[in-house]
């Protein structure tokens, strides 16, 4: 029986990854549907070659253009606009959603994907990092298992295979520590987005590169991996691993501990996340000890890259205030790849909005929405006012 | 259910730290036996400790001692000689018999026990080495499991768990590298006992600690996996790690590697042989990474460690061969720590034994005894003539 797969993103890094993860597969998965948000051509293009049921474009303006190019051509299903993203994931022939969709803009997705019973392979770390309770709430109670791309989370996740009865005492996440590791602020103050844009050792999109090199993007996961395996903030821990090799560690209460490694090759955790629990056969370039004599390990420096620190105060805080944290991120990032704003004041902004903006201890869906607007319209007034 | 355990072997380093496990965990285990071969002083101690239902020393002239101190104080049944503790394993109340006896000897006490259907947790590598396709062969007859307590093997059967269905594509086997780690020959040939002797991280037995020292505890672990995980030659790699941290790493088909890490402490890979499948909480030190930066990889060199070459040697050639090269092992060893020969001359009168002694394809199991009589005859023959 061959899987049915959504891909929410299928033109971003991820999303372009997962369909060659699939078409190495083909007795394994079929594509059941792709979405893109403006990228109409690719999506064309990947359409065309995977052949799926439905495709969405969520920019409204390239409708007709991806409709005559695929209803017209090959009768493949298109719809168009944001609510027929969160909508497409109900369709009864889905088995499992990737979910590779960038922000809070994946939220809804996941929700709905949740709500109709679909298993779940998420990319966007962002979805539970603003709604985890809510998120992990619903999934337990659907009966729907959430699969992690994030190369960090899928290894502990890995690692976990066959243990669901041994206590964990704590993980580490690892960081690359990004390209700034060990510079001091003096240095960070000038940075320019083409410095942050290079990752040293990950090939991602623009979001998360910024994300890692301003540390938000461990700060992010350090609150994913709360959900995803229902741990305490202090049985989390990050510590900065340069060559990305050991990808985390998991500590049971017995000691031992088991890590999950390999080369920085995002193909292997989406492959993880589509198949399991088999894995299945791959020809990627295998990792070799001759290549790396030398693995180091190092505590994050969170006096100059704050953004960890306010990830964890907004983890203890709780409630929307890693909403607001993550609404606040998102629009510096978006500031900073448009040069609006410097490379440490992205924290300035975000730490002002996690103070100003109203904490809701327990808030609901539309709380979340609410505070997403909300701290975006303030987070965006720091940068005019600039 | 508590579990009862037989442990042959009891006053050897795998032994009392068995003893220190059971102590920490009186509501998992029962100690149902305890056999040693001359240490009737620490058995009598252990004994009274423990209260087991039977004790087995196997030097004889020590029978009277211990069956004085035992049996008349405790009614603790006391036996003596060789025959008595392959015997022992028979007993209907022993769930599993943990196999500390070093060498040769612990082949037919492990024999025996799988006969009688009792689980193994197993620290004696040699009998893998010598008729590993024999035991592992009668284990899966009798619906018997093999737990390893190697700390490589078990981190191996660690990373395994949950993985049953999965291809292990390859395995890395670490070695600390040893006492003598990047020395040449010239330094080698004059090396003493007392440095060999001087494990940089391990606590061990004598013998082990000049295995590890001359790489021959490598080559044996390299025989051991194969018949503990079904592996073919070319699947297993050797990898220097001084640091003794990463204790081995699992391949598997997708790309994927799992690695059990974790002090160097023989407590947890014998906790887990013991409780399987469950941890049990410990409050042994924890690994730290402040402690460990740098965890460091190199290829071993089998030009001035020729034993591990002699290992794989012996792997590819089968039959006997592993059998002859363990009992000439065992013997120079023994002259080296007696000071009779030199360290470099250990490899050469391994070798000349696999030359000399007759190959069998496909010994029996009277054919291994006789082998490790004949090898054992000539090895001594060129340390009397030298």
């Amino acid at each position: 029986m061959k899987k049915h797969i959504a891909i929410l993103g299928s033109t971003g890094s991820i999303g372009k990854q997962s369909l060659e993860v699939i078409s190495q597969h083909p007795e394994e998965f079929e594509v059941e549907v792709l979405t893109a948000q403006n990228n109409a051509d690719l999506l064309i293009k990947q359409a065309v070659k995977f052949r799926p049921n439905a495709v969405v474009i969520g920019n409204d303006k390239f409708y007709d253009k991806v409709s005559k190019a695929l209803f017209h051509k090959f009768g493949i299903k298109v719809y168009a606009g944001i609510d027929a993203i969160s909508q497409i994931v109900e369709m009864d022939s889905i088995d499992k959603v990737l979910v590779a969709i960038v922000g809070f803009a994946g939220l809804r997705p996941v929700i709905n994907a949740i709500k109709s019973g679909k298993q779940i392979a998420l990319a966007n770390k962002e979805s539970l990092v603003v709604a985890g309770e809510l998120i992990t709430g619903l999934a337990r109670e659907k009966g729907v298992n959430i699969y992690p791309i994030d190369s960090e989370h899928s290894a502990i996740f890995q690692c976990l295979s066959g243990e669901s009865d041994n206590a964990v005492e704590k993980i580490y996440l690892t960081s690359s520590g990004g390209p700034f590791r060990g510079k001091t602020k003096e240095f960070l103050c000038k940075v320019k987005k083409e410095q942050a844009l290079k990752h040293p050792n990950w090939n991602m999109g623009d979001k998360i590169t910024i994300d890692s090199a301003t540390m938000m993007n461990k700060g992010l996961e350090v609150i994913e991996a709360k959900w995803l395996f229902g741990l305490k903030h202090n049985q989390i821990d990050v510590v900065i691993h340069p060559q990305s090799v050991v990808h985390s560690i998991v500590q049971f209460h017995d000691g031992s501990m088991k890590a999950q490694m390999g080369l920085p090759d995002m193909r292997i955790p989406i492959q993880y996340a589509l198949s399991y629990p088999k894995r299945l056969k791959s020809d990627y370039e295998r990792f070799s000890f001759l290549d790396y004599p030398n693995l180091t390990f190092e505590m994050p420096d969170t006096k100059s890259f704050r953004n960890l620190a306010l990830a964890f105060e907004s983890l203890d805080k709780g409630g929307n205030m890693p909403c607001i944290m993550n609404a606040a991120n998102e629009v510096v990032v978006d500031a900073f790849l448009k040069d609006k704003i410097g490379f440490l004041e992205m924290s300035d902004i975000i730490e002002k909005c996690m103070h100003i903006v109203s904490f809701i201890a327990k808030p609901t869906y539309n709380d979340y929405v609410l505070t997403d607007k909300e701290t975006r319209k303030i987070a965006v007034s720091y940068i005019v006012n600039d």
